[in-house]
């Protein structure tokens, strides 16, 4: 059945999804009226016509520039700076920034050979350069690698005069404490807010 | 962004896929070289445009008769009933079956309407009439309505000197028994088998 194996394996090569899943996937479809078939296969043929890096600040966008970057609306003053995409779209779905973007496309990993000249350290500077920013966002992931490459770019803004700034760590909302490792713990505790 | 969100919508529509792994996937996947999506993309339309249910079985096909319909070496005294295509693979995994399928497309289930009108028992019928058919294996799942699929076939088949037999039941090979349910354990005690 050489149609219904190929799903299944192009399926499981899907991160998370092993064989089982695939199949379950593929058999799930295949009992679906066809244009179910259809819309999957022109949504993953429109994202690979249509999308494509933002030259302003390397995030996915489907026009000459991406939607923030587009938006006179949003705060130029500020730059957050991301690791990957994804971590825009989160930052988004907070609602609780109206600056723009800088997305690195992933941290520095000197065992991966990812140094700063595999990153947009460059597109970051020539931002930097034009005198608008007055506060860099460090919104690298909470990992060595991502605090290291946070370090990284905070060491290139000593003496520039723009703000630099970092997520704040502490206890995730909905979070237990049992569950909550010591270092993410001892953060909150340094961090710690007083009660007015 | 259109695209991104479209095909996160059609990844989160598949069962078992909630939001956030349908965004991990389409992140995952616009990490990848362009040609995975187009990939993914004609397996899904390789899948629509020649998958077809096969007119002896009720499996699916990709030709006028499944493979297994079309393999003169498959052995046509023997016809497997199972509910679903998906069990037909499974059976073939297991590679110690020899004979040939009826897939019936479902089970019987009143609350949900599925008499046997909705079944392919007209095709199971035309398939003994034609008196090559010795034996009917009953491989409807092990539930409530398969075992009530399984009853209402072997009443069909009173009389008619066809033999027929249903799958053992027992403990699953690699299975714990502190894990396994009473009704499982008592068919298994019940079907015991001695030791020589």
């Amino acid at each position: 059945m050489g149609a219904i194996d190929d799903l299944v394996a192009e399926f499981a090569k899907l991160p998370g999804i092993g064989r089982k899943t695939a199949q379950r996937l593929t058999y799930h479809l295949l009992h679906q009226p066809k244009e179910r078939l259809t819309r999957l296969a022109a949504a993953l043929e429109g994202v690979r016509a249509r999308v494509a890096t933002c030259p302003q600040c390397g995030d996915y966008c489907e026009a000459a520039r991406c939607e923030i970057c587009a938006d006179p609306r949003r705060d130029g003053s500020i730059v957050c700076v991301v690791e990957e995409p994804s971590a825009v779209a989160q930052v988004e779905r907070s609602t609780s920034y109206r600056g723009r973007y800088l997305v690195l496309g992933g941290r520095l990993s000197p065992l991966e050979g990812v140094g700063p000249d595999q990153l947009r350290i460059g597109l970051l500077r020539q931002r930097l350069a034009d005198g608008e920013v007055r506060e860099v966002i460090l919104a690298t992931n909470p990992s060595l690698e991502g605090e290291a490459t946070a370090t990284f770019i905070h060491q290139l803004l000593v003496g520039t005069g723009i703000r630099v700034s970092r997520l704040a760590r502490g206890l995730p909302v909905g979070g237990d404490l049992e569950y909550i490792d010591g270092v993410t713990l001892s953060h909150a505790l340094e961090a710690r807010r007083e009660v007015s």
